[in-house]
């Protein structure tokens, strides 16, 4: 087995099949922003059955947070509709492993941990709209400046569902002034992917005291001009799963998304059956 | 109580809520075509909780037969997500019982059939888009000759989930050809309503033999310089549930539908939390 001998560059014009084989054999594990251009990324929540309902429950109810593109059969680590050989025990580059409420590790495939109970739940990522925004020709900064988005725990309160309630975590991105209809416009063509923002301007409105300190992930500069834009996260339903203390789950780590076969433009993120 | 003393017409110009509260009394029993414009209508399936993650499962992965609204908690009869007092033992006019498969009942309320494992799910209906093409300009046939729309089974494969699949259930709706580009991308907007047409022309070419014949609901003329148009349909899971065997579920009677008070073109199917 090889261990990390792919670069990022080496894999910016690789398929999502080519992208996910360099991570299964362990070439690559790092992270797939930008990779597989036009190809869906998604955020993962892999949790016991006897949770499963609830936490489909909570996705439907909070659909902007948690666009719900993918779940497994139970005990089955396959996802057939979201693509043909997707093996969710070794096709992400990192995992979480989260027990009792806690983070407990984080490893390179989960192999060793699958359980015959445990369904996976794959969710749209905001890589898909921020790709749109950029080909349309609106700045995202933390990508221009090869940053994480900026990630903030807001007051919003969560639709909840059994064990699963709290607090909307959202990202911000700085948009020009005269481009946020726009940006608006764009990312609510993306439902699977948070949709239209959450909020727009003061940060306070959505319970953020200070941009220059995000939760997760790294601070970008407003520039004058700017007006600091708010989606909902795929780091809410994570976030959520660990307040919830399940006995074990398994999450992607941020920015190491699962990348499926199905366009990212799709009108649904299911793939036909193979005949 | 009163029995069916309220006529459609009376409730033309009703809320949704009034037409809720006059399905609850009893006042009307019939169907719920046209009623409270601009809210959404739901088709209903309600299952023993042991069937609920299989089921939505299933919905997830035929997002445009069964787009999921709506998801009650256990036992809960109440969708506060959909309305704020929505009853489903009693706010439907119509309900199907069907026991291991077979319709054994059409009733007017389902206090007496309640328990404490159903689980409701709601499914986003057609009424929704065919609302926004006449809006449009673009004639709807059943809705202009007081028709129900005529529905197909078709030869197209549903993705499995447990003990549901099958085919997928169409409705037809001739479309005069200048026309048809129109009307998908005006479905198409509303992916909670079956999105855009799932075929165009021929019904040969998705399994329906003769369109004069249809399944359920009533042919319809297809004119010179129309063209046959198919989308999804919301009897797919009625039908899927059915040849599930299950031992005991219900569905509403087709037509009369669970009237929401969400706006049917909101981003979302879901209200926000009252404060």
């Amino acid at each position: 087995m090889t261990s990390h001998t792919t670069a990022y560059s080496d894999l910016k014009t690789a398929t999502a099949q080519q992208v996910r084989a360099a991570i299964r054999t362990r070439a690559y594990n790092g992270h797939t922003s930008g990779l597989a251009a036009g190809k869906l990324q998604c955020n993962l929540a892999i949790l016991p059955e006897r949770y499963a309902l609830d936490f489909l429950r909570f996705c439907q109810r909070n659909p902007k947070p948690c666009p719900v593109v993918g779940v497994s059969d139970s005990g089955d680590p396959f996802l057939p509709t979201l693509g043909a050989d997707i093996d969710i025990r070794s096709d992400v580059s990192k995992y979480r492993v989260f027990k009792d409420g806690a983070l407990t590790d984080e490893v390179d495939d989960i192999n060793a941990l699958w359980a015959d109970d445990f369904v996976t739940v794959a969710l749209g990522c905001s890589f898909t709209f921020e790709n749109a925004l950029a080909r349309n020709g609106i700045p995202v900064r933390h990508m221009e400046t090869g940053r994480n988005v900026p990630m903030y725990r807001s007051n919003i309160d969560l639709m909840p569902a059994g064990p699963f309630a709290g607090k909307m975590v959202v990202t911000m991105r700085p948009i020009p002034a005269h481009q946020v209809d726009q940006a608006r416009e764009i990312s609510a063509r993306y439902p699977q992917a948070h949709g239209a923002p959450i909020g727009i301007g003061d940060p306070a409105n959505i319970g953020i005291g200070d941009l220059s300190q995000p939760d997760w992930g790294d601070a970008v500069e407003v520039k004058d001009g700017e007006v600091p834009v708010y989606w909902a996260c795929g780091v809410t339903p994570q976030n959520v799963l660990l307040d919830a203390k399940l006995p074990l789950c398994i999450t992607h780590s941020p920015g190491h998304m699962l990348i499926a076969d199905v366009a990212e433009d799709a009108e649904t993120t299911i793939l036909p059956l193979k005949k």
